[in-house]
């Protein structure tokens, strides 16, 4: 287990030419060997926004410094309701406006928002500049800076523009969690606690037992929830890449939740408060097809109440529900397909009838 | 050689599991073989503009519904002007609108234009589906519609947001080039004729001595410079699908033509008039620098104006051209890099003193 004090740990995405390493562990980011051997280029450009910039990218851009000629910043507006075509336009301005050539290196500074788009302006940026994540939030260390999926939202959808393009690492300080709202702390605990039903119940059980560290911050605890989140991730990316299959699963509880996502417009509730609520329907769907048994959806729903996510949805209305899971990018033909859990630690892919859609959608949401 | 009544030629770009066929041919937009062994889906985009949708439009959307259940189109606004976010955008918004899912397959019909933007938006479109590029221009059929690269621009610099994304097939049909405007003709020249200096001198001895069949676009001639054309821009991008090195070369002109569409702003001139005059100023450059001799220029020069292209660039200035140049993607640390003919029939890449550019300036821009 890494702690304060502790070495710092490795996990590896195992992906041929693209493989690299996740580093997890304390004070990285003034740490000189957290940044060496990364690809040389005159310049680097810290990506981050308004809320992490003045906490954090002045220590970063000093420890860039011993790498690169030129270390420049662009602080992007913060939260899920920028991650727009207007705010990735903000990082081609600034390395256009600089003069920053195709070796340039991008470093995503911050949490999903800021990794998501900062990949995918690195993988449109002339066409591929090289980039690394920095990841500052429980949810961004845990699941979206890992595994190459880049994105921006569109009005119509959640991530329907972007690209799969990995990092060259990705670095976890997780002093960097101290500083985390506990709104936020509680939607990172919604991507940990994911892994369990779909892969790993001694990882629920670890979970379930140190909840109440994890809620404290405790630094073992957090340094094990990250790493072996990390590691499931790995093992599942390094077989699927571009999701053709297997990683699918990773999207438990994504379908209902970006549609609450964007039925809400993006930023009224934050990612992880929305998957913590969808993997609560997506249990319950997963019972009334006679997959799982009523005492797992209520472990699972007891869990994500515990840590303080939302169990219950926004009433939509079924109908608008059903429109925006239509528009998710698993859906083929129009025909939602729902990530479900077949046996609690085993995840399957498939569709269901709308009637027991919106039967879970009844019992879940607002009146 | 390929002419009406002959077979259809096929070229292969062999890039592994991306390697894909050009298939160049008389009446292939209604030809079902054409089109045979596509992805499978339940939908087919057509992408296209204002001005080719009612000439081809209709003839592959018959074509295609024989594969896809439904056949859409999107018809953008025409002209280099409007290779931006807001009309990449609109290919989103009819791909969303439409509820069109992550296996539908996007046709790029018409020219560079049509075909870089809806590369870029296949490449993006839930992170990357099938694309087809059906070039409708000369300067599509024998060098953007091959390759891979797709892109919009920036204000600040062409092609300057894009991918490395290829097709799954290119089908050229030569009939298409019968609508071309005079001036877009030449412009596919320009490419055409840049293959020479840069790979094979008995091309250009060959576009030399059928000058007069391709203008009069006799098709055995336009049959021959497509397939030509599209064998050796497949060899080097077999060799160099990414553009570390070898790739380059097939820049030859378009340093400073860059630099004339991004000074003049998009679509004042046309790409291939602008790489037709920028083939002069970087042979100039590469006299200057003692690589070629006169004879060799003023052969390319005459070449160039015979099939009706500028010579002569707009009066930008020496210090607009430089600062314009400086964000070239081949550019390293504000240095701008220049591929110029190392002796006839052969490039290559290198920096040159901004004092010979600007004499190259001088003599090549009006006063």
């Amino acid at each position: 287990m890494v702690a304060p004090g502790d070495a710092t740990q490795t996990v590896r995405i195992e992906l041929g030419e693209r493989s690299y390493p996740i580093l997890i562990g304390a004070r990285l980011l003034d740490d000189p060997a957290a940044w060496a051997g990364l690809p040389r280029a005159h310049a680097a450009m810290i990506v981050t926004n308004s809320t992490v910039s003045p906490l954090y990218a002045a220590r970063l851009a000093n420890a860039l410094r011993g790498h690169y000629a030129v270390v420049r910043e662009v602080a992007l507006p913060d939260g899920e309701a920028h991650k727009d075509w207007a705010c990735l336009n903000q990082i081609f301005d600034a390395l256009l406006g600089a003069g920053c050539d195709r070796k340039t290196v991008l470093f995503a500074l911050g949490g999903g928002v800021v990794g998501d788009m900062t990949g995918f302006a690195a993988a449109c940026y002339m066409r591929g500049v090289p980039f690394v994540q920095v990841p500052t939030t429980l949810l961004a260390q845990v699941d979206s800076s890992v595994g190459g999926k880049t994105a921006i939202n569109h009005p119509l959808g959640k991530n329907m523009i972007g690209a799969f393009y990995q990092p060259e690492r990705v670095v976890c300080d997780l002093d960097t969690l101290a500083s985390l709202p506990p709104r936020e702390l509680a939607a990172g605990l919604a991507e940990i606690v994911k892994y369990g039903p779909i892969a790993d119940m001694a990882f629920m059980d670890w979970i379930e037992t140190n909840a109440d560290a994890l809620l404290a911050r405790e630094p073992r605890a957090l340094a094990h929830a990250v790493r072996r989140s990390c590691e499931i991730k790995a093992w599942v990316v390094g077989q699927d890449e571009r999701e053709s299959g297997l990683r699918a699963i990773l999207n438990f509880g994504h379908t209902f939740g970006h549609a609450i996502e964007a039925g809400l417009g993006y930023g009224a509730w934050l990612h992880g408060e929305a998957v913590g609520c969808g993997m609560v329907m997506a249990a319950r769907l997963s019972q009334r097809l006679g997959l799982v048994d009523t005492a797992f959806v209520q472990r699972l729903t007891g869990l994500i109440a515990r840590v303080g996510l939302p169990v219950t949805g926004p009433a939509l209305g079924a109908q608008r529900y059903l429109e925006l899971m239509r528009v998710d990018k698993k859906a083929e033909g129009g025909e939602i397909r729902f990530v479900l859990i077949d046996g609690p630690g085993r995840a399957v892919m498939r569709p269901a009838p709308d009637s027991l859609v919106c039967e879970v959608l009844a019992e879940s949401t607002a009146a």
